[in-house]
């Protein structure tokens, strides 16, 4: 049985792109509840300057007690070497920085150009390499841009290499405007492939047309190990106009535990987490197919028939 | 450039589990905006007793119609013998009879067991023989049925080599549930081809748990080459409790066009074709990502770049 990691990113993706301030204690039942539900990776949150975006200034708590759960592997978000070290000093065991292919992109969401991110990243590997913590990169607006429109895939190509020569020691596509369709997932990961090998595992995509799943789907078929997913889809990126809608984390594993694929997680469990976020966020849509649906068929039924 | 077939099926199984009638002038206005749009097979209706189905009473009517559109392939679906004669003097192009891999559903939807259901086959090709027109069978139920549960594929695969031995010209896997998964799309598809060959063409695939677009990305990976959706998403199989939820025409089409497949339809006609159901149907639900999420990148322009 196939091994695929689900790396829930709703507290930190999610959450950024809502207004309302999700308590501490709200979070820390999420995580929990998730853990126990199977899930094994989870990005708690982002160590950005809490006065722009009061959402993640508990980050470091969160880093904390997650901490606690066994066998929870504990991810964050950096944008910067600054945020490295808070991440480092918190206890992650691993921290991701995006880095925007859209160069427009990445000038008006974190005002550096491609030249400035790749020394950024260099500082962030030097820091982690430092503390012992796994460093990643997402590869952001990898498939297109809602400023730029389309993004050059030997530009995504050149810029990956450089980053893995910056430090990076795994890699990310990300879908952040919705733009990707599952023959672009195919070509670009064999792209990146040919420049970073083994170092792309994974996916992290939205659902804004509705292609999430089929995205998903292309991207196991080239062997992704690692999908991104926000329990009832929550969020998108507030910097990217349009681009709401990340991959609902119930759908994707109703998905993978139907194929046979192994991703640990208990649907029903799963589903039950929902509630925490309901009570929590009266105000925010939660969306997914799978609360209605009801359960698929089990697969091993379906097998041995 | 890969041609693929997007036959719309919204006109019969969307509105068959539709209360309100809708109008013969907009199921025309309908179908002649569809064909426009570029849409070059449509399933105007069945013909079924009047009485039992009142929405399609008007079938023959449209099949007149439909006929009159240039270019446009017009199919009617046709539970029995009976049916299949008035499709065949109604003009119809094609039909097609859906026989339920589950016995269970079979009874329970037209009172036939499966040897009943393949004397009915073997009648009905030979209606078609006669007239001339090109008859289909769709193999419903086959990943699995909300009555029986999990449908053996040992039992699909005879059932398929029995309908062809009746006459069957051509073989649709009818997803009636919305409980197929993309490895058992894949795996269905391969053990039915074992049996009849390239006769398996096409899919009929149901978005209830939002796993339809991935199902097609399966289907095409193995070659499949039609594909039926509706309009909005519009209806689903009355007699199957849940099995609500046709593929979205709109989102097919944009993943389809997004791949660089060859559809011929223009997306931004079909989305206009949306305020005829929703004038015509004012309290159902229309369904799709495309509507709200804009448009997407142009593949040529990503290619280029």
């Amino acid at each position: 049985m196939t091994r695929i990691l689900v790396s829930e990113v709703g507290p930190r993706d999610g959450l950024q792109s809502i207004k309302q301030v999700m308590p501490l204690e709200a979070k820390k039942a999420w995580i929990a509840a998730e853990a126990a539900a199977g899930v094994q990776e989870i990005e708690v949150g982002s160590f950005v300057p809490p006065a722009l975006l009061p959402q993640m200034a508990d980050t470091a708590e969160l880093v904390a007690f997650a901490r606690t759960l066994p066998g929870l592997n504990v991810v964050a978000l950096v944008p910067n070497a600054k945020g490295a070290a808070r991440a480092v000093e918190a206890g992650v065991h691993g921290m991701s920085i995006p880095f925007s292919m859209s160069e427009t992109h990445s000038i008006r969401n974190v005002r550096k150009d491609h030249p400035a991110m790749l020394a950024e990243i260099r500082a962030v590997a030097e820091i982690a390499s430092a503390g012992g913590v796994h460093f990643a990169v997402g590869l952001s607006t990898a498939f297109g841009c809602t400023l730029e429109g389309a993004v050059s895939e030997d530009a995504v190509v050149h810029l990956a290499e450089a980053a893995a020569e910056a430090g990076a020691q795994e890699f990310s596509l990300s879908d952040t405007t919705g733009y990707a369709d599952p023959a672009q997932v195919r070509r670009l990961i064999r792209k990146v492939r040919g420049a970073v090998g083994d170092m792309l595992t994974s996916l992290h995509l939205h659902n804004t047309r509705g292609l999430g799943l089929a995205n998903a789907l292309a991207g196991l078929d080239e062997g992704i190990t690692t999908l991104d997913a926000s329990l009832g889809g929550l969020g998108g990126c507030p910097y990217a106009p349009g681009a709401s809608g990340n991959l609902v984390t119930e759908d994707l594993v109703l998905m993978l535990n139907a194929m046979g694929l192994d991703t640990g997680i208990n649907l029903e469990k799963l589903l039950e987490v929902r509630t925490i976020l309901r009570d929590a966020l009266p105000d925010e849509p939660l969306y997914g197919f799978t609360p209605d649906a009801g359960p698929m068929l089990d697969y091993n039924e379906r097998i041995a028939k």
